[in-house]
Formats: structure tokens, sequence, C-alpha cells
């Protein structure tokens, strides 16, 4: 089926301001006192190519809300140079730090590149935030203008901060139309080469904030280098081409969408957004619209596969998989139905909203040709380990913790699959700093590394896996149990759909692991009226795979595990029931 | 088909120093003083990561030799730091030249790596040169130490040069397996972590000599930064995977091999090395061996469709093509067999030797949606043109050429499709300088541009098609006759398999063409006796495609052309065979 073919595009005319002139070029300002063999990598440049090379090919689809919205290359390219234009009109500088605060949406996509070109800093702001934490973060990146989609207004304070609302119309009237169009006659069409080209690619592209769940979210900033480079990769490593359709799942503000904002446009590809992640708005466009490829943490991936429309693929579709670990059972479901798990692991891992220290992937698991015999049990746990260096990523590797608070010495632990360290990584993925943060940056870069807060064993075979980040250790009887060790074997339970394991204060041993489960709509029924006997049937399931210290102690059957907009589970929020037991 | 499966390698046994430690890490050096976000960019590196994640992949097949030799990739990456050891033993030092002389051979390919692990420059030299070309070049460039193949060492002069002879059996008692085994026991096991990284990456990695038809040929220097980003486009474009299997049709001296023996050990793919452009040896690999991918000029596309072997193949073959553009007829035999083409063009075209100027390709001709439903000749005709960007390349220009001799601006010609202009670039994949010789070099980056000397018209939808060289124009009664375009409508006649077209003097018109043609196999006898008539069949053919002036005055039948080791036509010994006539 063809890209083209699965819209009817024919009802959006796009404003008169989003059309190019009839001469447009895609030439830059010529950079001078520069070599002739250099140019600064920077992400926003993938859109001139893509351009000028396919200038009426689909790029961007927005069609499940009232007023659809459709736009090729060149009429995307415009609308990206406007909001450059608008925004240097509204006095953005080079370095200036512009919001966005959108549910995924065209802006948020205009906005990885037309923030870039006009030589500012994007910062992605989590819509799931508070009026406090947002204010917290316009503040601390000392924001001067934030893009907003009109039903995430009402958590803007009133701030200093230029305020542009979209209503997502794509439509004459709309506050962000009128915002672009107002670019357009600002150019007074001086065009691409208009615009000074930033000339150090080491310049921070996006400034995107963690969570924090102990004190205030730290601002994390990336470059345009080293997003550049980390888009050229995924690219390459999810084999996006110019045939390929991206459902965007994930949400973009999530670490700056792991870079493929720019990684589909690099590839030429065409992008469709969805507003939320909707299982039936996904599987009309699995179906329908020759979807290729998407990204999802494993929450997301088991919603997919358990959807009442779930059917066997008419053709392939890639899921890259990051976050915590895909079971096997996940990863047997996807490629049942014809989805191909890509499994990486990027610094967005267990995180509770996008933490941006690395650019998205930066290791994955590469399957070897051995492994195609394996059954599935045996090969998914393989697949499920977070695996090797990404292309373009440089060394991972799994270091002793630090002996005293100034050790910069690192030493890597044994590859023996059992002794746990500290996943460390560096290179040109790599975040470069903690915004207004020095001391942060200075712990986290120690020994000349920078430190993940992942735990993870080193396997014989050169692959890493994760264990835990160090608060999800439960210390049970003075043993170090795995919640995510735990989680795996219990999730291959046959009536498990999903199960969480925190620890919980216990008289003799100190801790011991308790687990949340949801069942699987067809045993629900079952164990309605006893969830006593369910438990005696799970711990008989762990005993069977896991040693006593590690077996949960308490067993609770629950209708819904509390998740972020990402579709995370939030274990602190577990750990608040389990405080109160 | 499985790669591992298409060969016997049970019958080689690698030196028992290519068999890295038990405890091989592929960790390099630190680098100090540099930021925790920075690694330069070094396409030597791309083995560490695929020896780390791959060990027992097939990386490297010799087949076709008395004594083949097959190389996994663990094995490989150990006798690539043998080498940079050997190398550094003997007395190679950072910036140092290692001159390399060898058809396609493992040496070539050990080379591409363990010259860039030893920082020093790898330069490698024709085997068609005689020995004093080859004399000039290794004085010219300085080399400290060559790398010879046994066949090739009667061309070497009596320098003071050290010279190391491959026998090419992998076997002990190899002059080069002992040198690459020094290396292992000067190495005292040090390994990756004993070689100080390249800091720089702006630092040069090959030195190329072009042919210069006039006066002596110029060494182009690239850099580590642009090997490695046009590595990974290249891989990118041609989407190479780790299921790939590259077969080496061109020669790996030829500009590097285009950049493919770093792309594919970025993907992780096997290569097959064969040692010359022999047909039988390409068809009996495609049909047996499982090959995914090979470059190749058109002439060497035309020898590939025509061979006897020739037939559907079961699973489809990438080609990417460069040099001159393919004809509708190669197009349209290619992809009725099966092979899909690639078309680039970069700076290693029409030159005769070796022209290494930009990274292999720099431009490509992408398909557009709406081709697909083109006649085939149409559709052909579109594709036989250079095309747009590369990823990762700059924009590539068409401009005037200059008023005076000191002129820089640079004005692009009319997107008209017929004023003609010369191609100029700049960016990440363009040369860094012409070696010793600055004069030429601010010659070539005239504007800010790299000059090509490549004459070309940029047609509306803003894709480039080459007309000629200069030399290559001819002036036929006051008119730019292209001998391309010329050449490109006479082999649309059905009984011709290849022509080259050259200027004649002509009392009246001052130039005329003179068209030199070999006939197809199965009509050569038709006609045998009579290659006048053919020549007014050619003629009547020519009149109806082409203006009077490009018509052919004087048409030659020949049974070859004079060519290059790569394939390609030496136009300057038809011009030769012309001045007697």
């Amino acid at each position: 089926m063809s890209v083209a073919s699965a819209f009817d595009t024919s009802l959006f005319r796009p404003t008169p301001q989003s059309v190019p002139p009839p001469n447009v070029s895609y030439a830059q300002k010529p950079l001078h006192g520069v070599p002739v063999n250099y140019h600064p990598l920077n992400p926003f440049t993938f859109i001139l190519r893509a351009a000028l090379i396919y200038p009426d090919k689909l790029a961007l689809a927005h069609p499940d809300i009232h007023k659809p919205a459709f736009y090729s290359y060149s009429i995307w390219a415009q609308r990206i140079q406007n909001l450059a234009y608008a925004l240097i009109q509204a006095g953005i500088r080079p370095g200036d730090r512009v919001a966005v605060l959108t549910p995924n949406s065209p802006m948020i996509a205009d906005a990885h590149f037309g923030i870039l070109a006009a030589r500012a800093i994007i910062t992605p702001i989590n819509t799931r935030l508070n009026p406090s934490e947002v204010a917290y973060i316009l503040d601390h990146s000392g924001s001067k203008l934030i893009l907003v989609d009109q039903e995430c207004s009402h958590l803007i304070p009133n701030a200093k901060v230029t305020i542009v609302v979209c209503h997502n119309s794509g439509r004459i009237g709309d506050p962000y139309e009128e915002f672009l169009s107002a670019g357009r006659i600002f150019s007074a069409e001086m065009g691409w080469a208009g615009l000074d080209v930033e000339p150090n690619e080491d310049t921070p592209a996006v400034l995107c904030y963690t969570s924090g769940t102990t004190g205030r979210p730290k601002g994390v900033l990336t470059t345009l280098r080293g997003s550049y480079l980390a888009a050229v990769a995924n690219a390459f490593e999810a084999q996006i081409t110019r045939d390929s359709l991206y459902l965007w799942v994930l949400p973009m503000f999530h670490a700056a969408g792991w870079t493929f904002p720019w990684a589909n446009v690099f590839a030429c590809a065409a992008q469709i957004i969805i507003r939320q992640v909707s299982y039936p708005e996904i599987w009309k466009h699995f179906l329908a619209s020759g979807v290729t490829h998407y990204c999802g943490a494993p929450t997301v991936q088991i919603g997919i596969v358990n959807d009442p429309a779930a059917c066997p693929l008419p053709r392939p579709i890639s899921a890259i998989i990051a976050g915590s670990a895909p079971t096997a059972q996940v990863i047997g479901q996807l490629e049942q139905i014809g989805i191909k798990p890509v499994h990486v692991y990027g610094l967005t891992g267990r995180s509770l909203i996008p933490l941006r220290k690395t650019y998205g992937p930066f290791t994955r698991c590469y399957d070897q040709p051995s492994w195609t015999t394996l059954p599935l049990a045996e090969r998914a746990k393989l697949m499920a380990r977070q695996g090797q260096s990404f292309a373009i990523a440089q060394n991972v590797r799994v270091v002793y913790p630090p002996k005293h608070e100034n050790d910069q010495d690192l030493v890597d632990v044994p590859k023996d699959g059992k002794t746990v360290g500290e996943i460390v990584t560096r290179g040109n993925i790599v975040m470069k700093e903690y915004f207004r943060d020095a001391e942060a940056t200075r712990k986290a870069f120690r020994g000349g590394y920078f430190h993940s807060g992942d735990l993870a064993v080193m396997h014989p075979d050169g692959v890493l896996q994760i264990l835990d980040r160090s608060k999800d250790i439960i210390i049970s009887g003075g043993e170090n149990a795995s919640s995510l060790a735990i989680e795996l074997e219990l999730a291959s339970h046959p009536h498990v759909l999903e199960v969480s394991v925190v620890a919980r204060p216990h008289p003799k041993w100190g801790e011991r692991p308790m687990a949340f489960v949801i069942l699987r709509h067809e045993h629900i029924q079952k164990w309605a009226a006893n969830h006593a006997d369910f438990e005696v049937e799970l711990k008989r399931h762990a005993r069977s795979l896991l040693p006593g210290f590690a077996c949960p102690e308490w067993v609770q059957v629950v209708d819904e595990l509390p998740k972020t907009s990402t579709g995370k589970i939030l274990k602190t929020d577990l750990r608040k029931v389990v405080a109160k037991l």
C-alpha cells in the first residue's frame, strides 16, 4: 500500500503562508571562516535535503482529529522556516530556550526543526506535570517563549514568558498559524539563506528535564552533533527508509522522541501523529495506513498485543522497544502477529518522566545467528538483555561502585553474569551537562564516564543486562534481589498480564518482595472470588524459578497499575501503597 | 541461504597469532582532556564494535585462490591490531604514510583499519601503474613503508621504503603473516588499550593519487571524520545490514573502495574478496554465495548482464553504480534479472585512475514515487541523471565558470536542464586538501566550494545531470556537443553493446564526433562483412535522436575498447587512435 493513498488529504489546504515561493531554494547562508570540508552537524538540516529531494512526498500526517492536517515535505519545510523567523521576530536569540508543552502534534514536530533553525534550544515539557512543576522548569530553563497546545494551556503559570497557543487546526485563525504566518512576512522572502548557520556543532540542541523523585528535576543538555549522530544511528539501526511510515506512539516530549523526529526526516520517511496512546487508533493505522515502524515501552507493547483488534499483520512492523525489558511473553506475542521487536536501552529507561542523558538508545540487543534455532522462551531471555553498543555509540561498561566520594577509578566487573555494577558510558551520544548544575555534572561524569544509575551484570558474551536502578534493589535477608529479575520470572506465569515488584519492610528479613499483579482478561473470572488461591499459585511458580530470598512474600491482584503518560509503572506510587500497609 | 554455509571454511586455520587472547577487550585507551560527550570520529573503530558484538560471524572471505582464507570478526580484529603494532614497531609514527599496492585482497582490507589504528595515513596505489609512476607516488607521498602483493612487487623501485610482501596464503611462512605475528609479539598483549587514540578527527585518513592526464598526479587527502561520515552514509543509502554479503567487484585501491571497506564493517556485514573483475566468478558468487550488494562502474554492469551465466536471480541484489551514467539498456537489463541499481555520483567518476576528492558518492539519483508508472525507457532516462545530495553530504550546486582567474563569486545556473555549468560542493565529505600542493588546493576551493571539473545542467526538479568533463566536450560547428549525451543515445540502438565517442578534427566544422562501437555478440555475424552498412544504420538512428552537430560523422566497429583496471574507458587512448587517422 502506498502511504499517500492511505489518507484522504484532499479536504485539507495548508495556509497560503505554508506554501513555499515558486523559486524556493534550500541553500543556507555560506559559513565563512571554516574549511571547505567542514560543516557543523545539525539535525535540523535534514529537512532541507528531504524537501529538496521529495518536495511532494507526504511528510507529516495528523489524521485523527476534528480537522485533519497533512503536510508534504516542501510545505512542512516552509512552515519550519516560518517558525524560525517568527521566533527571531519574537526576540529569540542564539542559545535562548524555547519551551514546548503539547501532546504529540505537528507543532512539536515543527519545533524540533524550527527552534534549531533559529539557533535556539528546544525545551520539551511533559504534559502530565502540574502547574508548579511546569513553572519550575520554565523558570530554571529561563525559557523566553512557550509553544503550548490549547489542551495544556491551563498548566502555564502567570509567567513572564511569551505564550503561543495552538488549536491544532492547521487553518487560518489558529493562533499558532498566525504566529507562523507572521514569521513568513518577517522573513521578507529571504528564505533559508536569510537564517544564520550555527557554526559550532557542540552547541546545545535540547534541554530536557528529569523527574527527580528526590528534589527538583535536573535539566539535561544535549548537543547538535550528538542529536545528528544519534538520529542517523537510529535511522540505520531501525532500517527506516524513504518507504517507511512511522507511527508516533511514543510522546515526542519524551527525550525528544528518542531523536526519531529527526531520524525519520533523515530517511525521508513519512510520520503519522496520534495525540495519545490509544490502542484502537494504533491498530487502525497498523491495518489501514501502512505503518512500518513505531517506538514504545514494554507496557505499551502489552497493550498493543492484548487489544481486542490485535491480529496477524499483513506486513511486518518494527517495534523499537526501550524502557524496561520486554518479557518472553511479550516478545513471543509480538512476533506471532508479525511485529519485529528491536530491543534497545537508553537512559530514558526506568525513570519516571523524560530523562535525557543519552539521546535515546545507546545499546541494542543484537540477536546472534545461532539464536534462531532456540525455543522462543530461551531466545526471548537472551533478547530481553539490554545488549551492546549501539551504532555510533562508544563503549559501554559495567563498573564497580566507587570506594569513596572522590574515587575516579572505574574498574569493570567480571563478565560472569552475576557481579552487579553500574552502567557507564561516554562519547558522542552522551549528554553535554546538567544545565546550571556544575556539581551534579561533576558527579555524573566521575572518572571520565557518564554514570547511568542503572545496575547491571555483564554476561560472558559481552552483553549487559540491567538488574535495577539501585533504589529498586530489594535487600532481603542481606541478599540483593533485583525487582526486575523477579518481575521477569513472575510475568512468565500464563495468567499474569502485567506485574510490578517493590520492597516491603519485613520484621525478620529487613525487606521482602511484594508483587502487584494484573491478571489476564480471560483469567480474571476464575480467581475473582479467591485471590488468596492465586497468591499461593504464583508463589509456587516463583519458587520453581527464583531463590527463596527473591520469592514474593505478598501478592496483590489489582485492576490497574499506576503509570506515567509514557506507560511506565510508577513504583513510587506502589511504595506509598506499601507504606500504608 | 546463510552466509556461513556458503563456504567450506573448515580447511582454513588462522595463524596462532591471529587468534585473540581469551580475555580480549575491545576498549581503547581513555582519551584525556576531552569532554565526556566527545569522541573523535574514526572509521577504524567500527571493527572494535563489530568484533565485540559478532566475534564469530564471518567478516572476510577470500575464497577463489589456491589457499582460501576466511576470517571471523574476532580473528580479523586481532589481525588488524597485529598490523597496527607491526607498523609501530617498523617505525611508523602518527601522520606517516603507509602505501598499499595490491589487487583486492585481505591485506588491503586490513590496511584500511590497521594503518588508521597506528594513526598513520593509508596511501593506496593503483596496480596498473608502471614502476616510474609508482616511484613518483612513493616519493611524493613520502611513504615510509609499503604493503605489496607478490604479483605487484616488480612495480616497486629500489627505493628507501620498507617493503612487506604478501603471498596471500594467510598461513605461516607468508612474509605478511610474519609481519603481523611480529606485531602481536611486540604488543606484549597490551591489546587495543595499548594503542594511542587519535584525538583529532580532522586528521588525514587516506592519501589517494589522481591520474593527471596532464602533468603529475596530485595527492588527495581525506580525513577521519569525513571517512567515518561517508561510510555511515553509504551503509544507510545502500541499506547494508548485518545480514548483508558484499562482493568486492570494485578495486579497493580505487578511492578507498568508495568507503565500503568501512561501511560494511559499520553494518557488521560479511565481505567476499575477488582479486579481479571476473564475470564467471561474480556470477558464481551471485548464485551460490548469497551476495546482496556490490559496487561497480557501468561498464562492469554491462559485463555482468551480458555474461553467458547471466540469469534471473533467486533473490535481489543491490548494485551501487558510479562513474559514467548507466544507460537505459543497462538499467533495464539489470532490473530484469533482479539487480536493483542505485545510481550515485562522486568525484571518482570519469577520471582515469583513482580520484578521491570526495569520499565516493556525494549525490544519488533518488527515484520518485511518480516514476514507477513510467515506461522503462523514460524512467531509465530519469534514473541516469546523477541526482541530488547524498545523505550527510551538504549542498551540491551547478555554477557558471569563473569570469577571471581570481573570480570568487559562484553563481548558480538556472534550473532549465540546458545551461551548462560546473558541479561544486562543500561539507564533511569533501577532501581536505591536495597533499603538498597549496596552489592546487587554493584553485580547487575557489569561492569556498570544491570544484569538481565535471560539467552538468540542473533540471527544473533540482536534479543535476552530468554532461561531460570539459575535455570531453566536442566543439562541432561552434556548438558544444556532450560526448556523454551522444553515447547515451547511440547505446540505445539494439545492436550496440558498448560505445565511446571522442572528438575528431574536421576541416569544415572544427571537430565532429567519432564513435567507437562494440556490437552485441548476437549481431556481430550480421555486420561482419559490412561495417559500412552498420555505420549508415547507426547514423540514421542518431539523426532520429540528436541534433545534426551531435551526430557521429564516423563510426568504427571494434572488438574491444581500451579500459582501466576499474573498467572505465580510456578516452585518451581513443584520442591517440584518432590522431593517427
